[in-house]
């Protein structure tokens, strides 16, 4: 199950106050954006005449520091293609983690798209996996009864580990291991942006030693539409080739790259969402609750994940009062947010969320909280008689 | 070897007059479509969510009188998406025609994405193929040897074949046949408003029997980017489904969208871009010249096909002729276009091609085969001698 | 349609001859395979340990010119495994003949086990085609819209073109072709050692010039299971891995392996079947119907196609005669045999073949085509009134 | 890594006792078998007319107590088309355990052939996973990010966790489970017979809740080729398609179907191979080595799996010593046996494991490991000094 939504219900009122933290995707274009749109020199991007793609394909190669970059529909597109580039045999196999987005999130297209087999890890709560484990997990093509491990897939931030930034020092480890057994490592970086400035990291030196990296326009960054995808001069060749056969050859998409450009020149502004983020959590962890809390040191970016005891209360239960309005709430918010499991759920922030938005949320939680502890004292009174 | 396009030398003159014919891709987009995604309303479309996106769907689908439609970032993975959509068991085969889009010009994806074999018929000069024979082609589930005939795909109009109209009653025709195997057709339209302008037949009728349709938004429509892929709503859940395996759930697309619903308002506009093409085709006609020649009753909407007689005069050769610029030129007008094979171009009309334009081009052409005239004649005196 | 079988109506009467022609596939073994099976040395083959196995690939290896042979279950998965060394890369395509096994009778296996797509050229009747539009159609990775052509597949004999031969020089000259084109040439030799008998040439000198070739040692040569699938030791190393992801690694198959041994050491006995196909061939001839006929330079081997005129007798009803015993007849045959299509039937010899057998089929023809005649004079006299 | 196999140094010994443990797949057919075989009667099995192929069939689904079987050359193409049986649509995943053939052993094919991904649960040490967790990495078609659940595969006896047997009412309550989820259940029943023997109870009972299940003949049975899968018609008439797809379509196999016959009216015999296990397994244990143990409660069939101190002796070492045979040494065994890791052997017995082979690999071991211990003291001394 991926994140499932809920619906809220107003009780008709017409002053409510909706702030929607499912996710940073739904985040829409500034208007800055929406000016470079409309004065976009664009071309046949299919022919490689638009000039908005060829620029913003250059400036992103130079962001994570590889030779080359290709613009993708999105996120999905950039990782198969990354997939389907990197394995080039019969057979291959990836490593990656158990809660990784190819693996979850992606369909299982790397199998009955690209071929390939997913050799998962189990993902700790940081986003990493464990090294020595993943080691032992490398096949070669010399035993006939075994795939062959083709490529490993990073992810950073870690969406389902909450945003997590993957230790600078363990993707080092992990890329000389790698190294040493001749594998390329793929990092799929939908929200690397959000890793490099919450740790004030280049992108380039995060990128430094992986093979390729993808990372998203339209998530944090705000732009429409798009990912784009980085590796060598010869890794990107070969993606546009496959983009082509996928359908992902789009004419004159150099408004959506025009809005790209706009979106990577201002990368710092992220902090604001993970400082967004962290007031929420502080909020939450400020209340002592042992039925909702959040674990502070792992909000690092802009994904927040609230844990609420299951066995008292539902994290569907949860998020359907955040987002429904009751006739007795005199005060009238709508949050809508996602549910990871029974026992989790996540808020995302992004630019649009205003600081007012933020306090609202902060109110909406509190009161909900603390009725969801009467409601369980409540429960706990009766059961004991 | 599909087109293959050419770069002129135009000697430093900088009082070149450039013409590119070389597909309506190129087109881009007009002042109203700027506009118009200037102001679009958008949201996120992976989640339903884009109203633009909505809006351009339910108008196609009416357009083409289907129940649904779904935008796509390119009609090769309209294509695709219809092939994966009807082709449900493993083992399934496509009958097409030889020189359909499908089979030629993407890359082989039925084969390597979608699994799916392509039972080639050979393509009439005015794009359809002999129905007798697609009869005799279809196979079924009940011999082990052979693959299941799942799909019969069209194209009209016909790009390969000159932007031939596909006759209504050979559509109405095949559908019957099909319908008789059971068997869905899928029409490749991605110039489908060009067929319903020249024909001056609704498009839904065009559609009427088929069971999918998919059409361009931004050939001869001028939008930026995108195809529309139509259906039956159980069809188009399954291809929302599969689009985003590939990677094309984009998310505020809603821009692109935007630009669609221009492109879609207007389409009698088509007509122009024949006109324009009826011209240029006329005007070599009128040279009846035994070089250079092109079939006026081929010529029906935007695409004309050129006729070079391959043993005095290679098309790559012709179409150099036409794009460079010599010192001794009067008159300075470089001409792209593409070339089929060594006996064949093509040239392609759009909206921004003015009446000058066409002017231009015709005397070029003009001189251009006088020219090949005078070294054919020359050839043929020194090859007597 | 593949071959459709008939059963026949015996009405009942106990000493009804039977002679099966479906296709050599049907032959058993002889005794002295059955000996040698018997005494057979085994050991586990997908440890390269069963010396039976190993002796069979060697000796093959040797027969067909090649480093080395890889024994595998089936001729399809022969040709599966060709395709699947010889085409790495994604968005390979084949090209081949339309009526060739691999297109026309493994169930679209290319493309939806392998992933390849087929570009069918048109089998001339002798089982070659135009090797003037083969080059045309040879496409390189060098556009992203194009599949890459990667592999030629030949057959010899041709099946579905009787059985034929192809001629040495066209085998050579497509070699050449392939060569200048850097691309691997895979023969599909099911009954190449009909073609080595027929044409007095050694196998090895047949396949002197295509990368990987195999052949059936259960169809003429009779042997129960497998094909025998050769090329360089490179290649065979791949087949071997691929064998085994598609379920062909057999453990103690020395057994099928030591029938295989016999096969081939005594190849000339084949002749004795393209004699007996001969005697029919030239008995149907010598009846100059013009309702039923044979095209005597066509018969090469042991497959006979007989052609009947299907506007006056269906090859269904013609097999349906063949194989019913009327209550009538004074002569008691019952014949299997397969039609192609409506005009035209397949009879295929072996070795279980007698001489008895190819009397009483040639007196039972001949009396099915007078009576046809009969049939069709008395249709045409009822038409004139 | 799968089993490594090593080869022993025999100092030029011609009286050195080999006795070759490294699997049950080298085990010969008996004289049974190769009488059987040589009178068997056969026919072209791809038609349905081959007898002892259909003999085997009938018998096989009646031992299992599934409406029909199909013959097939291995394991891998058993398990694999009942994937692609099961795995009707694009997307499809599977829920296996981590230790599964079809994850680790089969090459990936169940994602490079049949496009289905692998959803992996770790394997708890009796074969079985958690059913809490199982249900919970159910998935269906309803989200577009997601692969849909298609089936789960388990394994019985389970090889990688040393021949366990699966307890019969984790099989049964997985089994409603799956049925509760509309999901079918595959047992890969490589060694199902070793089970059923163990256990005491029927194969058909193990089997009754499973949608379809695969045992192979050449195992422990003895049988030198294939195996059989086995399930409702409906499922069988798609396996036989696609066997025939993967080139598994056998003429004449009834020469191995006849050995199948006899190796499935015997089955009790296979206790004897257990005893044999089980007294090898108690000598160990009867050494209280901290060095080389044996689990005795998981020594249920014919695997055995012996555990070293991989800090203080390697796997690999270990069989090198138990292979070696040393100038030294007065009792000359060679034994060969597989190394699962560093830190695990695995032996597995066999019909033509004699009583004597037993006593021998049982002496052989206690010297070698008397050896081991010897040198890890002396290593003590020194690396307390």
């Amino acid at each position: 199950m991926p994140y499932e939504f809920i619906t809220g219900y107003t009780n008709g009122f017409d002053d409510v106050h909706f702030v929607d933290l499912r996710s940073d995707t739904i985040s829409k274009p500034t208007q800055a954006m929406r000016d470079s749109m409309y004065t976009a020199q664009v071309g046949d991007s299919v022919y490689g005449e638009d000039p908005s793609v060829n620029e913003l394909e250059r400036r992103s190669a130079e962001l994570v520091g590889k030779e080359d970059a290709v613009f993708v529909p999105s996120g999905t597109m950039a990782n198969l293609l990354a997939i389907m580039v990197h394995c080039q045999k019969r057979g291959s196999e990836i490593i990656c983690g158990n809660r990784g987005h190819t693996f979850r999130f992606e369909q299982g297209g790397p199998s009955f798209i690209a071929g390939v087999s997913q050799n998962c890890l189990t993902n700790l709560d940081d986003g990493t996996f464990d090294l020595k484990e993943m080691q032992e997990r490398i096949r070669s093509i010399g035993d006939i009864h075994e795939p062959i491990t083709s490529l490993i897939i990073i992810e950073n931030t870690h969406n389902m580990c909450g945003g997590r930034v993957l230790p600078l020092e363990w993707i080092d480890e992990l890329a000389t291991i790698a190294k040493r057994h001749n594998l390329p490592v793929h990092m799929d970086g939908a929200r690397l942006m959000n890793a490099a400035v919450a740790s004030k990291t280049p992108p380039a030196r995060i990128c430094r030693d992986v093979d390729s990296v993808c990372f998203c326009l339209s998530k944090g960054l705000a732009a429409p539409v798009g990912s784009v995808l980085a590796g060598s001069q010869q890794f990107c060749t070969l993606a546009r080739r496959y983009r082509k056969a996928l359908g992902g050859g789009m004419r004159q998409c150099g408004f959506l790259a025009a809005a790209g450009i706009v979106a990577i020149q201002n990368l710092e502004r992220l902090q604001l969402d993970h400082d967004k983020t962290m007031r929420i959590a502080k909020a939450i962890n400020n209340m002592n609750s042992d039925l909702v809390r959040v674990d502070l040191k792992s909000v690092q970016t802009n994904i927040l994940m609230v844990h609420v005891d299951e066995r008292r209360v539902n994290a569907q239960e949860f998020l359907q009062r955040l987002a429904d309005v009751k006739e007795t709430d005199t005060y009238r918010v709508s949050i809508k947010a996602a549910s990871r499991d029974a026992g989790c759920c996540r808020f995302v922030m992004y630019w649009e969320i205003t600081d007012e938005d933020v306090e609202m949320v902060i109110r909406k939680l509190e009161l909900t909280i603390l009725e969801f502890h009467a409601r369980s004292k409540l429960v706990q009174i009766i059961d004991q008689q």
